[in-house]
């Protein structure tokens, strides 16, 4: 596949001074329409081979666009907090906004191409860290971002070539390490890994540019012309037509007799008439019981740290369900520099600015550690779907999205325990009653809790759905019967419990 | 002083009941008007003496105000991220935005107090440490946040009556450890210590309000008590009057020609009348000394690596001065890894809710690695200044929170180099015009600079009465004629060379 970059091409002097500055036109004013629109954020990839100059065309974008919508990003061996959670969290945290532009080189692909290079990674790993690199760029992707991906070629004998020119000189002399030579004398396998990686992950949506990159006036003009071309595709793209709608790529086996959904049916039977709304406990049960699984939790977090691992709680329930005070039976168990209790709110403008799934990747809870969601990333499939601030086709695919996301989790040693906290209809309705009557409970409840209520059926379909297709065997829901708040903290205690010793019973992870 | 929290105070069942729904709504009033209004933040911090209840007091804060605007946060040990930087960042990492509420327990006092109560701390470094504490919490009351500082207390026997009573039933043994037992072996060495911290920073926009711990129900009163005197207090003093100005509690030797600030009388001479615009060298000898400065960088970098420390580059000048080719010329001196150019644009939303600094904090640098500032904090007292943006009394107190801020990074081993690249009117014109002849240069004016240009005198009072006041020995200012840009990039590499050579010869930090 390389030997297309490997034909020799040049561009003279005066060529290039003639193209430059038309292209240096062309691609501000895209990025100008880029910033301008804010609707997509472009990712740049600048991969290939050692001494191709990829360094020399970061800084050469810096200098043909407005640098201050531009950030260059490369990525060195992890730092403890990025050890300390999944290995995407370091590349979800440093995406760009919306209307801006970064440039990563020593990205993703880095050490996957370098592990099976050099050897120190399995075959199977391999391959699936490459099946995992299409999913996270079809994540961004499929949120609209422009992912455009340079591999900066140059053949053994131009490799040897550049070192030997830079060697000749004593000012540039330092800019060759031993490791460069060392790379060098592996050439072969590196080419032959990364023909492998080259080729997988040349998707419809995100394919490889090769860029034949021995003659520097060459090199610049075709990854300017390579900018240009996508943007410009782009745009066209956007205006032409909304994006259609994208079929799930999973399918998740359920009961045959909830296999389809109730579409605007309210009372066809849900998941949700499983669920026993029934018992009570007493008060003094209640206190009795309490103390032992609150220990017991303590211990189970305990076990985490021991084995380097994490939880993460997703507290999900109708308004008024007792989510709060389950949450605070859970944190009195814990350690205070042990839990961050998340509460979804409205996103910030930063948040708003990027893919749906940044704003819970940033908050992750690091080895050792519990995040608690108050609500959480289901609100795409939940409150975003009934009020129609998603898209269906957004909220649909967010489906295999959530999927994804808890199995990155779960792969980088967090386990992952999601509750919904189920009430009825009559029961909301005497604690709403009841909040109105107390004036320091009024706060919580608003205008559209009272409308919510109203869509009650909606929500409903919604949820039996979100429990259909998310329900998995890497992080099943658990639905607890909410009437009675007393036996539902107990549940919550009991099943975070029995869910963290489950998965501290696996070997560690590595 | 302690000793007035231990009077035995308590409040009986029936009094707390009837108390309690009064603070909880005035309490979450307070709360409301602290988020509509979003003028101020609200930090909360939870210290005395272990059982005292700091952890209950926390849920009981999360149960009694709207959650989703509060966040607790404690500190345990740090990350290495947070290592390899300075000791503050892991602290302004965590502050609430204007509107928002955060609990600190945990907090910047912790590593003070025990440090010093079990011995490992020597007397002049916790003298030191108090110090930074007293400038940390000034510079937040400062730009405005509500600092509410509440100091749990138990006399030595109401702690082992605590932990007796926790240790006497099974449900709750577990929740004294065998180090709380440990510490209260030195309950007397930590009351000492917490004496002398909580008098030292007891200041009168930071007061310290002791909590008598020992009855449950007293303490939870008190503790929401405090919280709405002091923020009743404090919406009042925002409607009676704005800031007066502050005073500059800091006083720069200057020559005495220059000493006072020439206050709206451009022809004045200033200090940038001193720097010689004359200097052109020849392209030829340009390339030919590049290379070894741009070698001799690399190297510096490299030491500074070795020295655990880190380097902040700061490039200031009038519009067209040529910072950006500047800064290219020093990162292709570099290994993409190692450093990271920050465009100071204007700020987000997050960033707009917190103190100014903290947007410059955000991105410093870690260990071994290089942080180059396209502008910088001196916004503030450049463009924000001349323009209005920021109150006179908000600029004035900059130049004392800027060499504070300095000198915190100095004292987490980050060389702080800057640079002002200064041409006169009649360079700068020729450039504009060029750029608005050339049409990929043309992005690079807008009508801004044509306006600023008039300011011309006005900028060149503040320059100079920057320089006079941040120019420290910590981090003194690089004054560099750009007129000649060849010169300017080698005056550049030559300072950052030398003054990260003169870093890295001190001793490494601890």
């Amino acid at each position: 596949m390389f030997e297309t970059a490997e034909l020799g091409r040049t561009v003279s002097k005066d060529v290039y001074a003639e193209r430059e500055a038309a292209l240096r036109v062309d691609l501000l004013a895209l990025q100008t329409q880029l910033r301008e629109e804010a609707s997509f954020p472009l990712v740049v990839l600048i991969n290939g081979v050692d001494g191709a100059g990829k360094g020399e065309t970061v800084n050469l974008l810096h200098e043909w666009m407005d640098p201050r919508f531009v950030r260059a990003k490369a990525f060195g061996p992890p730092t403890d907090e990025e050890l300390a959670r999944p290995a995407y969290w370091r590349y979800w945290r440093a995406l760009p906004p919306k209307g801006h532009t970064s440039i990563f080189f020593g990205n993703w692909y880095t050490p996957t191409i370098v592990g099976r290079a050099i050897g120190s990674m399995k075959k199977g790993d391999f391959l699936r860290e490459v099946q995992r690199i299409r999913q996270f760029e079809e994540a961004l992707v499929d949120d609209g971002a422009l992912i455009v991906k340079l591999w900066f070629h140059l053949s053994k004998k131009a490799q040897a070539h550049v070192y030997d020119k830079l060697q000749a000189k004593k000012s540039t002399r330092w800019r060759v390490t031993p490791e460069d030579l060392e790379r060098h004398k592996r050439y072969d396998c590196f080419r032959t890994v990364s023909e492998v990686v080259v080729r997988e992950t040349s998707t419809g949506a995100c394919p490889w540019h090769l860029i034949e990159a021995a003659d520097r006036r060459y090199r610049e003009l075709t990854v300017a012309e390579t900018l240009i071309k996508t943007l410009r595709r782009r745009f066209a793209a956007t205006t032409a037509a909304a994006p259609s709608t994208t079929s799930l790529s999973v399918s998740l086996s359920t009961p045959s007799s909830l296999a389809k959904a109730p579409q605007k049916a309210p009372r066809v039977p849900t998941i949700l008439d499983t669920i026993d709304l029934t018992t009570r406990i007493k008060k003094s049960t209640y206190e009795k019981r309490l103390g032992g699984l609150q220990h017991a939790l303590h211990e189970a977090v305990e076990g985490l740290r021991k084995r380097n691992q994490a939880a993460v709680l997703v507290f999900e329930g109708q308004d008024a369900a007792g989510k709060g005070g389950a949450i605070r039976q859970v944190t009195s168990a814990l350690d205070a520099r042990d839990y961050q209790v998340i509460p979804v709110a409205a996103p910030t403008d930063e948040e708003r600015a990027q893919h749906y799934l940044w704003r819970f990747w940033r908050h992750l809870p690091a080895q050792g550690k519990v995040a608690i969601y108050d609500r959480s990333w289901y609100g795409r499939v939940l409150v975003e779907r009934v009020e129609g601030f998603a898209t269906e086709p957004a909220w649909r695919r967010a489906y295999r999205e959530i999927n994804e996301f808890e199995e990155e989790l779960k792969d980088g040693g967090i386990v992952v325990v999601k509750f919904w906290l189920q009430i009825d209809a009559e029961e909301q309705m005497e604690r709403f009653k009841a909040r109105e009557s107390t004036a320091f409970k009024r706060f919580k409840i608003t205008p559209d809790d009272w409308r919510n209520r109203e869509k009650w059926p909606a929500y409903e379909t919604a949820v039996h759905e979100m429990i259909e297709k998310t329900s998995t065997g890497v992080a099943p829901w658990h639905l607890i019967g909410a009437n009675d708040k007393y036996s539902a903290r107990l549940q919550v205690l009991d099943a975070a419990v029995d869910a963290i010793n489950a998965s501290i019973k696996l070997p560690p992870r590595r």
